[in-house]
């Protein structure tokens, strides 16, 4: 199974260039995994850092920016659960101009998140997040 | 008439304390402002910036926040016209909570933007834009 | 006294024309206080919100944007501090580019600021603090 | 040889568990790269982008954080040059705790950057700033 959602590309996002500054799109990608796991996974991050105190902090992130968008495009987002680990987990995210045939890429990276305990250790997954994140578990042979 | 925009609290907003950053409740009115052009007036900053090299700076802000709002909250902005002058555009914008009464108001501010040129000096609005600014003009007196 | 920050305008914080993007200027307007505290009130942010659990939100801003800041443009910040209140500060920060003669300003803002528990209510400013703010009042007539 | 920096964790760029938000590290190194271009490469991104036209997009990014960064820290930067192509930059981006020894890593950082011409278009570097980037470019071995 895969998630997505749109993103449009506001003024807020764009460089000196009238492109996408890199860091914006980070927080594109952050907004997706959270709305993921608020949407896929059954917690908000609401309920994960305020009323929990836990984190699902992202420590490694590898991003191919291939092709830039720019002011006004609508970027589709689609992420895909590569891997569930113990206490981590490995997703892959894509954005492609709205026009644009799936499978175009303007940006695509490969996330690995952990989920933490309020002491900021690392945790097994609570088994209902374990579960859900299983269903979303993409039995695909990677692109 | 009003034009109204929810926008969801969501971790890139907040701040160490779980509320809303100021900075970001500014990418926020911004964006209002943003959408509200490109629905009610007509053009897109991606036509009137990218295109066209013209602008509408702000160039005054007044905020007044008078109740934080955290992580996971809906935020309901409206903005209204108060005033089109020849070169310019006063705007006032307020946000609250989606489950909160009409007129609460967590954010208010009153706005001024003014149109300008590529070589970045203000002139008078075009006539389609002043045309569209004047029907969404708010004739109630101001609360 | 006054308190001086020079912040120099990096491709972070410009837009697609090539200035300040005014959310980025508040996000200068709020590290210069942050720096204040820490220099002159005798404590960090660090200190007041991640240790004791305090904050000191910014409940209204009313900033006058003069003139455009480009990319690579150096600005120096200068707060003043106008009136110590029981539980809130009355700041002024003006902003010029380094080069410009004193006095002339890109941007002017007028902030208030309020002392505020872990429960999240205004409350009188703790002694040492309120006494190193009064050392900061200046006594000359606002301009 | 190496470039380094240091910048201050500030508020800014906290989330609500008081850590480093990843989009505002980002900001960070492409802060850091910008100003190595000034001062190493011999061009400001204000000349390449506002005055040429010209551009060094990041093409890649693959950053591991290795460890959490509070607000009140002071980061120093490393960056290392490790390989000019005809129109490309690999760097390597490594950031410490001011306090920890050498070879700590908060966060690490390859990156990929290209030189594009005015129509967005990858191009040879420049005579004048490739001979600079291979003043710069690490004869060490990788660790």
């Amino acid at each position: 199974m895969t998630y997505q959602r749109t993103i449009p590309v506001e003024f807020n996002h764009c460089d000196p260039a009238g492109i996408v500054f890199y860091p914006r799109y980070f927080e594109m990608t952050n907004s997706v995994v959270e709305n993921f796991f608020a949407e896929r996974v059954g917690r908000s991050y609401a309920r994960i850092t305020m009323q929990d105190g836990n984190g699902v902090p992202t420590v490694r992130i590898d991003a191919n920016f291939r092709a830039p968008s720019r002011l006004g495009d609508r970027l589709v987002f689609t992420l895909r659960v590569l891997k569930v680990g113990g206490s981590s987990v490995a997703l892959s995210i894509a954005a492609r101009g709205e026009d644009e045939p799936e499978g175009s890429q303007r940006l695509q990276a490969d996330l690995t998140l952990v989920w933490v305990t309020p002491e900021g250790r690392s945790a097994p997954w609570p088994d209902d997040m374990r579960a859900k994140l299983m269903v979303e578990l993409d039995k695909e042979p990677a692109t």
